[in-house]
């Protein structure tokens, strides 16, 4: 029976150090004795997300973790922000990022973001989602004005230009072909946002809006076309079946593109408030039907993002706890855990720092890391990319195959 | 306000143990209180020149620091020579290394190196150098019978063939196009080394020699043409204001090639009697200005060359003294201290031994390193090439942009 592999990524878990937590990162600072038991039955090192010197988002980093390299699948954010506002984009479906814009009577953008306080955002997005001449148009929509767009039929193309004229004082422009074989699709865009400025203009919630002096919601500007990009399936690239388990619908769609079994947990919830024993608990359950599962828990980021070093710590500790559960699968599992990116708690936005990672499975070697934290796996000189986890934890469980005879 | 970027590149500064030094290196052994302090605040690790198993020059070697990639734009040491000995080339521009040589009546060489003694390179370098039919041609003398010939004009190629036949006993060779987008530079050099030829022939300086039983430098023999490389502006690739501040004319010749600003400090020298102190002050001003400044300090390198183990440690304490100035720029400036290779005083040539590097600047990671030396950075087990430290130091003054989302 071969070992079943066990990917934990604690979302943006590196740090700096915090002057609240007397000089230490919230890692260091936590109390986390089952990462310490794990890294010290294993590797402690530094993982470059992508490679040395980049910044990376959740997506870019996400995909090179299941060894996928997004500077050649990576087709442009349209379609990872989609993902992100929950639409499971698939393979040869174009999106765009979208504002939600106000139009005055003369047709001109007046506010590109339509006041940013949109409340009503969420009923407009599904009135402007429909299908039409057998193309299914699906808005989502985001933080204050901000929205996606997903559009999935047959023969479209990314090559088109924006609707969003990128300044107010204009017209929102028509959307244009930018190569020969963009073939209808810029057409169909065209007809599109005429019937949903017809919808738009006369919606309720708009008619509301302005009678409350707001400006209308009455435009939806796009920019970015990207197309969802087909990956080579994860079974066929590396004879797993896997799944993934993630509380935050960027991770699932990530996921879903892969290939992977997207599994839930009623529990997880994607904050910091998340049930973190019974998530973990979830994955164990799900390695007994699946090679390998992916656990992707989103609180870390979310304290880094706030930049709350002990609300970081705190949630950490909560990790650990919850983590104690699988140090009994060291039989039958590889176990790693890592984040996708650092986010400091100083910063408030993801840092091109490397991240601690640790494997450990019964077995191993060890080089005698023996606190899972930024210095004392940063001491170990043991380091790696991303993109060379997946063959790490294939390498340990005896799964590669021989190059050379 | 974003953080400025400081790198200081003390030439050859990396060495291996001396036995004049107890077994330890120059490093080792200096007094060296401000860099200690600078690598407690941050990282201490080890720098490969351009790729592990390189032994680089200073001109690969500083091009990969500034993240020019020297595969693609090295383009040979022809323009690089010139650079050296002070002429500052332009992209486009054909460069030669040039040997002083004796041609004989019956136009045979007779000594490639025109005795090797030859004071009077200077004032000959000066008279061969001129415009002709719009060709500019600029010849500077180098140790020796050693110089080199820049060409500048429109539409001129490297890809020609030597006049230096590189053996004595035959006649120089007439320069030949190696391809067939030459078009005129054969002919013109053709020209060129007939008019020189006539020159050098009846100059004073050749009469006098003659007079004195020395022989005349009378033919300019050419070999390795290059063509400066077009360098994609610093300002450009990294958004950076940047500045350069060095005493040796190789150095200033890339900083121009990048785009630098070309800094000038009365008191720097290129040689160990530099002006330590008011080098560093100067390049602490110029960050005032610039977004970022590369300083070149030459001396350890010289002191590399000259096999003095206790000089070069004597340099390196007067470079810590002065490095002391840049302390307080902590919450303003990522501080990048490293060498561009190792002069080791044992061999008293470049070696390939990875370079003592430092990173310091306020709320950055440390990685325990409390001694800047060859010993102490190895140990830590953080390592990178020379073509990451920009990224490096663009990253730990939050200046990159997120790779997706």
């Amino acid at each position: 029976m071969m070992k079943k592999l066990l990917l934990f990524v604690l979302d943006g878990l590196g740090d700096r150090p915090s002057p609240l937590l007397n000089g230490e990162t919230p890692l260091q600072a936590a109390f986390r004795p089952n990462l310490n038991a794990l890294v010290s039955s294993g590797l402690g090192g530094l993982m470059y997300p992508v490679r040395k010197g980049l910044v990376c988002g959740s997506d870019t980093s996400h995909l090179s973790l299941l060894g996928y390299d997004p500077e050649t699948v990576y087709t442009g954010r349209g379609p990872f922000e989609a993902m992100g506002l929950g639409i499971i984009s698939e393979p040869g479906d174009i999106a765009f990022r979208a504002n939600f814009a106000t139009r005055s009577k003369e047709g001109v953008i007046v506010d590109r973001r339509a006041g940013r306080d949109i409340p009503e955002s969420g009923s407009l997005a599904k009135k402007i989602s429909f299908t039409m001449n057998g193309t299914q148009f699906i808005v989502r929509e985001g933080v204050e004005h901000r929205a996606a767009l997903v559009v999935r039929g047959k023969g479209l193309s990314p090559n088109i230009s924006d609707s969003d004229p990128h300044e107010q004082g204009k017209a929102p422009l028509k959307i244009k072909a930018l190569s020969d074989d963009v073939g209808h699709t810029a057409e169909i865009l065209n007809e599109y946002l005429d019937r949903i400025r017809e919808i738009l203009d006369t919606s309720p919630e708009n008619r509301d809006r302005e009678r409350r002096g707001k400006p209308p919601a009455n435009e939806l500007l796009l920019r970015g076309a990207g197309i969802t990009p087909r990956l080579e399936p994860f079974n066929k690239r590396y004879g797993l079946d896997g799944a993934c388990l993630a509380g935050i619908p960027l991770i699932t769609g990530i996921g879903n593109l892969a290939g992977l079994h997207l599994l839930k947990h009623p529990g997880a919830t994607g904050r910091v408030d998340t049930d973190y024993r019974g998530k973990v608990r979830a994955a164990v359950r799900a390695l007994e039907a699946h090679d390998f599962v992916l656990v992707n828990i989103k609180a870390p980021d979310i304290a880094g993002h706030d930049g709350d070093p002990l609300l970081k710590r705190d949630v950490i500790e909560k990790i650990d706890d919850a983590i104690g559960q699988v140090i009994e699968l060291s039989n039958d599992a590889v176990i790693c855990v890592t984040g996708d990116h650092c986010t400091p708690c100083t910063t408030k936005e993801h840092s091109g720092d490397p991240v601690p990672v640790l494997f450990s499975t019964e077995g191993m070697r060890r080089n005698g890391v023996r606190h899972f934290d930024e210095v004392n796996c940063g001491s170990s000189g043991f380091d790696l990319l991303s993109g060379e986890v997946m063959t790490m934890m294939l390498q340990l469980s005896d799964r590669l195959k021989k190059y050379g005879a």
